[in-house]
């Protein structure tokens, strides 16, 4: 499959090496196209891995993940060009977090609450399918499941196009190994999945540990 | 002992009742001492079940339970009178939710992202020692950890003062049946918990139940 990765961050870089391990095509977008970071990974990661700018990753990916900085984020989606992602499953993994006030982190007041970055991507790509994803766990645990509790925790997805949720859903299922979802509705459900990464910051830092994820226990 | 309980809606009855039972003396404080709800509640658990003003009840307990609607848990405080709680631990049950603009609720927006009910009100009741826990969970399970899970999940807490923390947890544990706790830290850890809660809902809508809990899995 030929993925687009737009952000060059560690989260873009882990998705992206561990997509390339799986034999997919990868092109990682940046501001731009010639971005160092970017050619450092394509260096390592073979002829399956190519570099670009924003809107060449977008146009390249069947599929879309988005790994921007989130206060950065809407900027790049405006670069690249709102139609490229056209018709495009958009799997959203930006979190809007501030941390200009210390650690733990607070989202960006903008963003919070009564609106979340998930959304605003979804204005901000009318004819796009997005799917948030991902963004509540540690980039390591995102490409493999199976690192923490043996895979049985649930990955928390939401998204207005339930075929899309469908697709991201078996994609990672089989990429990554994730068995279970939980699926919280619309894309407005991307205020309380976001809204839950400050809290992940506080339980990283009583737990000593990022690899954890959630287990809803009836 | 002499447990203090502020606010008479579901929570506070349901701990109440919870706590008689248990065989403590239970004071239910309202905006009126002869708040027909507190009179119900009185007469249906016996010689141990006491009502009064929200002073009152402060003043009763040896430990104090907020129960309050979160909107107006500063004017419950303020009518009781902040010397009212000096010394004492106060578990902290509010969320600050607003639901005028539907399902799932918003957190109140001026208590939201970078402040919260749980540290306003340490602020309004400085000589107290200020715990917030069991806002993070639905009534019927607040009293009865063995509800889900057989009692294995993490009931999240913070505040200032790790005494009180520590008498919280083995009063919880020894009442309630709760074994594991997530110790957040200090009170500002009050807007992730609160932030949790239109998360909480979310779930319960995917889920189809509101008697679920956490559990990190490392």
């Amino acid at each position: 499959m030929q993925i687009g990765i737009l952000g060059t961050g560690n989260v873009g870089e882990t998705i992206g090496t561990a997509l390339v391990r799986k034999g997919h095509r990868v092109k990682m977008g940046a501001r731009n196209a010639l971005n160092d970071i970017a050619a450092s990974w394509v260096g390592m990661n073979g002829e399956n891995a190519s570099q670009g700018t924003f809107a060449d990753a977008a146009e390249f990916g069947d599929l879309i993940f988005l790994c921007l900085n989130g206060e950065k984020a809407k900027d790049a989606l405006m670069m690249a060009g709102p139609d490229t992602f056209a018709g495009k499953v958009v799997i959203d993994v930006t979190n809007p977090l501030d941390f200009s006030r210390g650690m733990p982190p607070v989202l960006v007041p903008s963003l919070s609450n009564t609106t979340s970055l998930g959304e605003q991507i979804q204005d901000y790509l009318p004819k796009a399918k997005v799917v948030k994803a991902l963004n509540t766990v540690t980039a390591k645990l995102m490409v493999d499941a199976t690192q923490v509790g043996g895979g049985d925790t649930a990955l928390m997805i939401c998204g207005n196009d339930a075929g899309a949720k469908e697709e991201v859903k078996k994609f990672l299922s089989e990429q990554f190994g994730w068995r279970d979802y939980l699926d919280l509705g619309d894309i407005t459900a991307s205020r309380n999945l976001e809204a839950y990464v400050p809290l992940w910051v506080r339980i990283w830092q009583a737990t000593g540990t990022p690899m954890f994820n959630l287990k809803i226990v009836r």
